[in-house]
């Protein structure tokens, strides 16, 4: 619903909305803002290559309503390192649904934030906007009561009946996170995770492929390929046979995906990478 | 969000869509297919007498979109106890947020049914709607993705992630329904508890003044005032040294108001009708 409330709200008359587009997430913002009928400006793509980067370099357009960035790309397995430096005046507007909590943010450097609550703050059913009260004052007037974000601003989330189970567990994760030492303990931990698997990865030589830039790397979503489709679908069978699902990859991407969310314990990380090695052996 | 999304799909050009005002909850759907535009003839209304009855005859515009109706009205206590006859070919669009699943209904008299999940249904955070595919082929192209009913339909209600333990406790509560005999027996224990409270209020000599006209009392929202808003403070206060809350009518009518929803076993019903008498003999 973000990809629709963002544009209603906030593209304004006479000037573009502005993205930059690195994969499956940013194509669903990037269409939606279309289709409503607004003046969508392109301002950076990593398409050329299949998503397997985050662009350093974008040209904005002449009178930007928002500059709009997917933080983390699920699918395609990149994430924004850095914060992008825009001008200031522009409202930086990200999609941070997949690594949102992962880490701590420098929240005051964007106008608006938005993240799905399903990956790292809790069930799905409920999505997490912060808002700069200086953008919220400029939002359009006259939208649908539900899609106005003043609507749900001015009566604290409860212009409707809100998910209280589901707020109510987002309590109970957000005292995880306290209790785990804070969102800087988290990344640690993140950190950590991925560096098992990256690891494995590079010290494979070429055995596993990593699929996007080394600097880009999500912490999140690790994607790699392997010689073979034959082989990919071999050590996914295989990894199942040991309890560990969820590892094929996108069908956009193919090859092998292994996420690793808040939830996942840090030993399931490294069982994971002994596993790739011994099936390296086995199989290399 | 279906006070959007039911003229946004269903409004169609050079006709007018309908509805019955029955309270707070159909001037918030006449008012939203209003802030979109839409054109709207309210066929009937109750307000003359705030609200306290269901209208029996109502004058359709010359061409109708659909007609909109809400079948029980939470605030002001009524409920359409048969539904209603309108002519063939329009559709009739009932908001059912508040009595779905209280009784058994004719299903296919409506041509679109929506109810928010948190009253008979299960946890807040779900809507169940059922669209006959007649309409849903109907609808308006080119609409916002989320906001489009066919959306939904086209992918089994899983577009976007769907809220997963709301929907997994919606299947719950309707294993409860089915072991609780189905509803025809839920619509029995509803009858027996209502029974027991409105019994109470017409045999008090007007001790208890029920708020709406006998015939369209609700089964769900029972209301009542009584001679000052003093014994009526009175009266909640009591009723909470006994562990009976939420008796409060709401600020629109003032009073009180008894919610016997599905969940309110018939022994709690027994029990306030037991209060009141006492609280009667006591104060009367």
């Amino acid at each position: 619903m973000q990809f629709l409330m963002v544009p209603l709200n906030f593209a304004f008359e006479g000037k573009e909305v502005n993205y930059i587009n690195t994969g499956q997430w940013s194509k669903k913002a990037i269409a939606e803002a279309k289709k409503i009928g607004k003046n969508v400006h392109v301002a950076a793509t990593s398409e050329d290559r299949n998503f397997a980067y985050i662009p350093k370099t974008w040209k904005l357009s002449d009178n930007p309503a928002y500059l709009h960035i997917t933080t983390n790309n699920t699918i395609f397995g990149t994430e924004w390192k850095k914060d992008p430096d825009i001008p200031a005046g522009i409202p930086l507007i990200a999609d941070m649904s997949s690594n949102f909590m992962s880490k701590p943010i420098e929240v005051k450097k964007y106008d608006l934030i938005y993240a799905g609550a399903q990956k790292n703050v809790g069930p799905a059913g409920a999505v997490v906007v912060i808002i700069k009260k200086s953008l919220l004052e400029k939002a359009n007037p006259g939208l649908p009561t539900m899609l106005d974000y003043n609507t749900h601003a001015k009566k604290g989330s409860m212009f409707n009946t809100p998910p209280c189970w589901t707020i109510y567990m987002i309590g109970l994760v957000l005292k995880w996170v306290e209790s785990f030492g804070g969102l800087a303990m988290v990344e640690k931990n993140n950190i950590a995770k991925a560096d098992y698997i990256y690891k494995v990865i590079d010290e494979s030589n070429g055995f596993y492929k990593g699929t996007v830039d080394k600097e880009d790397r999500s912490l999140m979503n690790i994607t790699f390929r392997m010689e073979s489709e034959e082989l990919e679908a071999l050590f996914i069978s295989e990894a199942k046979k040991q309890g560990m699902i969820g590892l094929k990859g996108h069908r956009d991407v193919g090859g092998c995906r292994a996420s690793t969310y808040n939830s996942l314990p840090l030993p399931a990380a490294k069982a994971l990478s002994e596993f790739m090695r011994e099936f390296q052996k086995k199989n290399g």
